[in-house]
């Protein structure tokens, strides 16, 4: 097959699941898997399944895993997309995996690795929302807040190969070092933690009636059903979260005169439309000059699909480039 | 003469003074000039120095101004590159005035215009504070707070081509629309009247003592001099001030993995290397993620002539790629 027509494999390696894609060089989907991620049983078994993975995914979409162009992946974590070596991720409890070269021996086609949410950004962009942006900030507000930036039409990495954290910009200086930066005021972590100490302090709440004292797993959809139903103490603490997001929002948008932000993770697709117009309503007031109000903000279209899709678009990106 | 190796003008356009430079392909100083603004006297009469300051820099150089591969010109405020027009400059009374296109008219070589934080920047990376780098910050403290920034090795501008401005980036989004940016907390003159303020009221300070109630001519370097003195008030506001800076810079060194940032403008050259350490010490505390403990902090070198050396740069830069 000429290289500019094989498929290629985008993956999505999260700390829970993974998602498997093979996508044909005009970027359909022709085939997907999905695994367990199950870190605790350790870096072979999370190989061996990424290995089946994309050999089931080759198998629906009846070619052989030799007909790829490439490989790419998202890790949750930071990431050295040059060397494509998993420098560190909390959930898969990895150190410094060269995972390209590990899975290049194991598939025999050019292996691509990057941050997850780096991949999720480049799939939204090109596919999801809205047109193509040359300048793109993506937030993912989940478990944490993730973020990733296209600057001139390309992912920007920065010296430390750790560009795009605004999950690690600081709204209180002042604060405890715990308690300071976007993701400790942001996450739905700190959203649910906050939810349920107001509830346990004996404040009124529709959410606390329905979860009936299990407080260790109120998810992202408990959350949004009760803003959505405008529950008074949910909605004051998620829209706290999203007017501080709004301040860091602006802020890149301002230091950098960003065209477009996409926001995503689990507690934004739960929510949607309200939470990021929440977002773009705090950040608009804050943004300088006058024309930066003009930017746009939306919410991530692909959903589970951003990160494979991403992922793929990033492997032919690069193995083109290499053949150059 | 071949465009190799013709000599260029550099022109740092101030609300006070304009530096000229002849430079030479190697980005050596043929020959300065100088004169006023006196944006007074209006657009023709600006148009007018600076085109005899050019005139006169070319004469020394013993050069005719149809010998210049072109001229650069950064301008305070906000600029479009693309199309040399100075969008709005406060310090000038100029609004949408094409500078570009009427001096090429009268100097009849290529004119480049960009803003004067983004040359100095420029200036400073190739000739100044330490060895180049692909991606820095530069934050002017003075009269305002300018920036600008190089990302991979070229000027950013971004999409509404205002990036680089952290001196409008929020701080304190509970404040009034006046007094919760970079700027409006750290600036020169901020800095200024809070000590102006605070004296008025009756603390005890040698900088009162000085200006003995002429409250209206407080220069950067009558705070410098009090602040290098130990003068217990002055040091309180400066550091404060410089304190939130470093919230800022953090915040950008974040966000962009940013390998350096050079400070400079009227404050910082007046207290120089005291006044950029205490804005890295309070940066350095924030950034994430460890790696970004590594970035540099440095006081700009060529202060003046920075402006100069930058916009011959640029123009060098931009000629030769319209001819590519």
């Amino acid at each position: 097959m000429a290289t500019m027509t094989k498929p290629f494999a985008g993956i999505d390696l999260g700390g829970t699941n993974m998602q498997i894609g093979v996508v044909s060089h005009d970027l359909k989907l022709l085939a997907p898997a999905k695994r367990k991620t199950k870190s605790e049983d350790g870096l072979d078994a999370i190989i061996a399944r990424i290995v089946s993975g994309v050999q089931e995914a080759c198998t629906t979409a009846a070619i052989k895993v030799s007909d790829l162009g490439g490989i790419g992946i998202g890790a949750p974590g930071a990431v050295d997309p040059y060397r494509g070596i998993v420098l560190e991720a909390v959930n898969l409890r990895w150190k410094d995996v060269p995972l390209a070269e590990i899975l290049e021996k194991r598939l025999k086609v050019p292996v691509i690795v990057d941050n997850d949410v780096n991949v999720a950004v480049l799939g939204e962009n090109a596919l999801g929302a809205g047109q193509q942006s040359a300048n793109i900030l993506g937030v993912w507000v989940g478990t944490g807040v993730g973020g990733g930036l296209i600057l001139n039409g390309k992912l920007f990495y920065g010296h430390f190969l750790s560009a795009g954290e605004i999950g690690h910009t600081i709204l209180f200086p002042n604060n405890p070092k715990g308690n300071r930066s976007v993701e400790h005021n942001c996450s739905r972590t700190t959203v649910v933690d906050r939810i349920v100490r107001l509830i346990k302090s004996g404040q009124k709440s529709s959410l606390g009636d329905e979860i009936a004292g299990d407080y260790d797993n109120v998810k992202s959809r408990t959350v949004a059903k009760h803003y959505l139903a405008d529950d008074k103490l949910v909605r004051e603490v998620v829209d706290n979260a999203a007017d501080l997001l709004g301040v860091a929002v602006a802020n890149a948008v301002t230091l950098l005169s960003l065209e477009r932000v996409v926001v995503g993770g689990g507690l934004t697709e739960a929510i949607g439309k309200p939470f990021v117009d929440r977002i773009h309503k705090a950040a608009k007031e804050l943004v300088f000059p006058e024309a930066c109000r003009k930017f746009d903000i939306v919410a991530s279209k692909l959903e589970d699909n951003a990160g494979v899709f991403g992922a793929a678009m990033l492997a032919i990106e690069r193995v083109r480039e290499a053949k150059k």
